[in-house]
């Protein structure tokens, strides 16, 4: 349950506030070059603290790489883990919250499923879980960057903000209010080989829903048409085929989003994906405590006014992930 | 890869046009009463021709059972084999599009993966094998009625439309044209107990959704206020919490859509499904051989106008499976 | 729980006395051959009623291929569905064992575990469900055929009898006593092609070893040297490496019986299973029913005398699988 | 395939001359407190250089416990990652091992399968992967305490003695002349549950037998009657069912090893397991290098003379995952 992939599976482990977090990536194929430059990139997009309005948590956040790994950088078949300590954890912050349970988090139904939970900043709900994701992304990468396979992703709206060149002005204006604010997160496939995915349950567009709606604050996912699809009528949606100058059968359009049946047809891949705002905001709120007594709680701790900021990398990542693993399914 | 879920596992296979399409349902708990005049109305419900607008072929489709069942009609704790006979399949209708790419299917992609495919209607990627997805959920839903959970789900819109009064007429009209139209179903569950789901790549919400999205022509999911969130200050969505009548705590409101880090309050669940129009339509389309060269087809088999009519009874079965998984899997 | 295999999955159901048993075979690779004599062969080979010891049931147990096979036979790479019906079941021989628990069956644990059980012949405890099992093996060995692999196994000795020209005479005897005994059975691989197998849990011994238990009267498992090797010292064992004629790197003894480090050298794999007498025998035995009364029961219903004569084909068939799941995992 | 267990999952990885070896452990109960004197315990057990004739490495061999655990020491439910590190390697004593096939060992094979390989003390191969076995079934243990089920595991021969009064000299003598000996491990379990394993592919014994098969040095496995079987009448193998003191269900004699048809029955379960000599030995050993060149190698490094000696403490490490897995398995 703690882990993703079929082929390429990824396993983590970890609560934002105990010793470390961490992940065991089984397999990888043997002879790929880890890339540190790309892990210290691809970890450093996803911190907190590396915009104004990400979360002011300092954390190093890079992995230490345990095992898998040949003295020359070398995959060696073998699985890779890797742990991420947690060194900036000020959980004095939440002694307070023990009995709480905060609106919108999982406080709530972390207590009823489990009998107890880890109260310190949100434990396994934390986003900080989403390092290990991302770290995972850097290390699987290269074997798309192998076959001229790229993903790429941005914020493409901030609550009803669409110009990019506003976007820092609404971040700041959010923070001030101690509000937060939803977001828009656009991701695209280019270079993708046909025959990727499978017919039924694991259908391409099936494994990319699922691991988008598993990233924390995600609402909905959409790909090609996506909800403009059901507005339309089959006349207008029609993904001709032809050939192109090499020869090769292409759509002249592209409603379906590069995935016919659940395979990939070689065109771009795209996808939204709707994050929620920040559930943490510093405005006082109303809620309940464990005897269910009324409390009004007003939170502190560091937080993004925007989730989907820091969303941009972990969308990637998944998508990384899931394409690896498609590709090394099918590769069999 | 032909396997859906965790504790409850479905099997399926079958092509549409070979001799017969069926599943294995693998961890159903012993002694559940098989529901036969469930199975046969919720059969029916999906069933090509239950209503004017869906495709006209005559199916029985009843499943027979095979195993995993007593002579007193209880479930032994063994896999359920059943088998569903295609006997109504002229397959001389598509005798002229062997070597012929209809757009927006999935023979392109299906013949760049497999090297071959049996063309006759779809094959495996024909919206006939969700026959055995409601068949399997027909057997399963005994599960959630002992514990008072019930799934319902609707057609909320057919293209533009949100008036359920004038879905026939439009159906007529996109008919008598040639064409095809998209559509949204919403689906509900009531009655859910707190506590289930997973914290991290099975969440809820990413069961919910890779199960949708792999239901055939589904483009988009969202749940709770899905993509609406996107558009809305974190204050504007908080679901405070309180104590109802019995002293149980709930939300106050629900924004949420009765999930929170992955698992369930004990809220309503509620999600909604884009469809997009059938991709077969009478109109001649033009596209290319396997050879790349052009063509102009003409299809005229049997055809829905709108796929999400019958979409709701797939949603729904989808979700039944999800949600018993879920249960079961929780209650290790 | 009714799957075997990782990549090529083999997903079995039905009871001994229900309407039919029968598989899904997933992930075979597309363009493959069935090899439909073959299929008569080996299904002949494990039928009950082929030699004059094994039990006189008459079944024609040929699997009705269901899907995933093209019109010229060829597989498509999607499940293939199949089905063996229950024709020859007189399930009235069973009727006055409702209520008692036979020795050595399952009837007792299959009560204690799931609170209701099938009593007509073993249900899904009878060794009839192993049919599917070859069923499948002979569907699936076309992939061996293709890459020089041949899997061999033969019955080395009933009871402390190793002269099978003495088998015949013993298996009479006990037969005209009412009595059953044990035996072993033998099965090599050669042609095995070097590095198949995993280093940890998916050792190519414990995959093959898990696959030997899984046989119904099974009782103990080895390969290489076996438990002889628990006698022996190291210098004895030595498996020195050398070229052959073509500059291969050979062994030049095979104590490690073609495995090392859990994965194959090569070398040809030899293996040693031990199958307990057939449980039920026509001599009075005593027991209890299912309120603890004693009662003295005297079966009548057809059973062969010795089980690891039928055992032959089914370890071939296990075999069969766990090495074509290892090729198709290894070549991902 | 670095992973064992369904339910409950134990996921590993790591080196023997990286920088650690750690696994996962997923699906535990959340409540369970944390043993960690037994946790000292066990991993004493199995440490090289516990006994005299054990291999002098001196390893510390703790886990750090890194997530998955409250403050006050127990399961949260979230998976338990842990690591051990590699402190003591000497990795210069595998420098001339670079290019040389060890007989008996996984060089070559590795080699084979992945086409490079740390060639460190056999890396991944190394008989010290199975510390993290053993810190996890020390984790695990407390939940068959909980239930009375207890594992015992002891030596009952090395080589042809069986008197463990003369197992120390014989170690010493096979020490002296530069040599190892192979040996035999016993398992019992008692206090199971009825009812525990899954008939057809997870039948108990299957489970237990991949299990031991899993472990490096292993040749085979039996339970029960196990190769006697073979040698017997069925009716000198009867199990004949009778009530206890308690009125409970037993049977008077137990050569089927407390299963039947894959489940347990509630009488004890007993295996035998018997471990090859170890594969290093310090006398010259002729092999090849990998350009298949003859070359004579004397291994100084630190080895054991008998692997069975630790092997108990690993026997009964996979014996209390297994069991562990089925129960948690079962009680869904």
């Amino acid at each position: 349950m703690n882990t993703f992939g079929e082929t390429l599976r990824l396993t983590t482990f970890g609560e934002s506030h105990g010793p470390a977090i961490g992940g065991v990536l089984d397999g990888m194929p043997p002879g790929v070059s880890i890339d540190y430059p790309l892990l210290r990139t691809m970890m450093a997009e996803r911190r907190p603290g590396s915009s104004r309005y990400t979360s002011q948590r300092r954390e190093e956040d890079l992995p230490e790489l345990l095992s898998g790994i040949s003295e020359d950088g070398l995959t060696l078949g073998t699985p890779i883990g890797f742990i991420i300590r947690n060194r900036d954890a000020r959980s004095s912050d939440y002694g307070r919250l023990r009995d709480v349970y905060r609106p919108n988090h999982a406080d709530y139904t972390y207590q009823a499923k489990y009998g107890l939970r880890d109260h310190r900043g949100g434990g396994r709900a934390s986003a900080r879980e989403t390092a290990v994701r991302v770290a995972a992304a850097a290390l699987v990468r290269p074997l798309l960057d192998a076959r001229g396979i790229t993903v790429a992703a941005k914020l493409t709206a901030i609550g009803e903000e669409t110009d990019p060149q506003r976007f820092e002005q609404i971040l700041g204006d959010v923070t001030s209010r101690g509000d937060s604010i939803g977001g828009v997160v656009e991701c695209y496939i280019k270079g993708m080989p046909t025959g990727l995915g499978e017919p039924l349950f694991g259908k391409l567009q099936a494994r990319l829903g699922g691991a988008m709606m598993s990233i924390p604050g995600v609402k909905g996912f959409e790909y090609g048409d996506g909800f403009a699809a059901a507005l339309r009528l089959g006349s207008e949606q029609i993904d001709r085929f032809t050939t192109d100058a090499d020869g090769r059968i292409v759509t002249v359009s592209n409603h379906s989003g590069g995935i016919q049946g659940g395979i990939s047809n070689g065109m771009e891949i795209n996808m939204r994906i709707a994050f929620k705002p920040t559930p943490t905001i510093s405005l006082p709120v109303e809620t309940v405590d464990s005897s269910g007594r009324p409390v009004t709680i007003t939170v502190e701790g560091r937080h993004d006014p925007c989730i989907a900021v820091r969303g941009v990398a972990v969308v990637k990542a998944m998508v990384i992930l899931t394409i690896a693993d498609a590709l090394l399914t099918s590769s069999k």
